[in-house]
């Protein structure tokens, strides 16, 4: 089938992005809109609709023009039967099945999968991850979250919930996280926690501070990155043990998945070369030379189309690997 | 191509073990020898030769009926070529086309693998990990190796390296490691390591303990599980700690790769259920619900036949997984 235009819908926790694009990720219209995902399904799913039909409009697409839908979303979600399990904690949000919902909406077969994986296939079809095999994508926002392309391949595991790399254990006696479980990556390098960690900095000491010029409950991660910045020193503090745990942890991603590349996307990331910088050098010392010596760790590129080129990439990878689940006793064997 | 029967080789830094095997599984005959292998890769290869002809002579295996080659060696190594870069750290073993020297001596093709990627493929194929899709295999011996299916395949990243379960982090401001890094998983639980922490903890205390009824120097993983499993308290916070950080290290395999099934091998596993029973308690404290509960953990199946059937597993793979080599900007980009 060749393509037409593709529909990619991102359904975020506070947004809805709804876009129209080429397949080779030209994004022809948008729209965006809060999500209200306390409205329920039906109320949101009604306004997807909306959304898709005025950027149909605004494009001048004609009938039977939109091939695909793409569909990323807070898991977890089941991708093969395109059922979101408990979108983003929210309690109306179980079982719902989205790509069927919006696919008789719409009049195109929908694919869905969770965001963090759909930004992935964004940045690596559209994104900095071009051409390559192997690539982490690391986003690092109010939560850490990831998906990983291995040997050109989505990774999704047995029931698609692969690259939950946020969750992956850097300090086994350290910070509880919000999971459940001690010491996680996001338990140190994600946005909320960051400023959390730098308000328990402040609580433990007199140090004078310029984190302390404001109302302490309302520091973010861009405060703290500020200031260690301008060199004030318990920020610097904060930030320093920031990368080197998330050099740490991405040392770890390196190790288990051998890429070529490692994407790092989400809001935190706009401390750009503060960020960068000391990440690199913390993720280098602790990596094997010959692991080290084929990997880049990068920005992500696809800025503020991530969400909606990530849906587009859903759907222009979902026909090719969501058609079979290679899971345990259905297409389990490797056969010669 | 109907299998015949399958030479299967592996090259350990203290033993050869070589064998051959239906494709079932089934071995016909065995030969093992100490490897020698500071005599420099002539000698080995020469060696390996012997003990092949030795085992199809002993097989009564007439011309032509040997149809495949496999060989398990320690890296790193290069898969595709089928050349050993740098075995076991030996000095003499340095780009050895190891898979080309085999076939040209005995007259089939070879296929080459690291040990614990042969050991994986080994124990998918014929032992604990039959029929699953995505499954973790680590061995927990001397060092802490792994090997990783992902989706029915061999996962094995840029360049043959992926799955270096042993160093991804768990404590990233804990012990140093042999590899230069610093808390990797190998730096708690490989059998050397529990030793040496359990040597640290007597050097820093004068609490009686059963450990200190002998030579310290002379302690092994083996004693500090016997002295665990007795009640010497010392052992147990030892053990215990052992136990924590490889439940931890295990949950990040779980969130890293989402598998239906983790095994263990490896000598440090003969304790059992002493290992066993407090490492699924730690991995499941430790791992999100709906990634805990489609996944195992299970000891290994294949014991003394592990390296000998890892490698025939990977004559059995190689021609399906290592013909196409999906590396970036190579076979790089994933098109619908």
């Amino acid at each position: 089938m060749t393509d037409g235009q593709i529909l990619g819908i991102d359904i975020g926790g506070t947004k809805l992005a709804v876009g129209l694009a080429t397949p080779e990720g030209g994004l022809l219209a948008r729209e965006r809109r809060p999500s209200g995902m306390v409205d329920g399904p039906d109320a949101v799913i009604g306004r997807v609709v909306e959304m898709a039909r005025a950027v149909i409009s605004e494009a001048g697409t004609g009938a039977g023009e939109v091939t695909r839908i793409g569909i990323g979303c807070g898991g977890p979600l089941d991708p093969w039967r395109g059922v979101v399990l408990n979108a983003l904690n929210n309690a109306g949000w179980i079982d719902i099945p989205l790509t069927d919902r919006l696919s008789d909406a719409l009049g195109a077969p929908a694919y869905l999968d969770n965001d963090a994986n759909a930004a992935a296939l964004g940045e690596h079809r559209f994104g900095a991850g071009r051409g390559t095999a192997n690539m982490v994508y690391l986003t690092v926002s109010t939560g850490v979250g990831g998906g990983v392309i291995a040997g050109g391949r989505l990774l999704r595991g047995e029931n698609g919930n692969a690259a939950e790399l946020g969750h992956l254990t850097v300090d086994a006696h350290g910070r509880p996280c919000q999971c459940g479980s001690v010491g996680c990556l996001e338990a140190y390098a994600s946005g909320t926690n960051i400023a959390a960690r730098a308000r328990e900095a402040l609580a433990a000491c007199d140090e004078p501070s310029r984190l302390r010029s404001g109302p302490v409950a309302d520091l973010t991660a861009a405060d703290v990155s500020a200031a260690a910045e301008a060199g004030d020193p318990l920020a610097a503090r904060v930030w320093s043990e920031t990368t080197t745990l998330l050099g740490a942890g991405i040392s770890s991603m390196i190790h288990a998945f051998n890429p070529s590349l490692v994407v790092l996307g989400g809001g935190v990331t706009a401390a750009g070369d503060l960020l960068l910088g000391p990440v690199r050098r913390a993720a280098a010392e602790r990596t094997m030379p010959w692991l080290h010596e084929v990997v880049r760790i990068v920005p992500a590129e696809l800025g503020d189309r991530a969400g909606i080129l990530g849906a587009v990439a859903v759907a222009l990878d979902g026909p090719r690997t969501l058609a079979e689940r290679p899971t345990s006793h259905v297409h389990g064997r490797t056969d010669a």
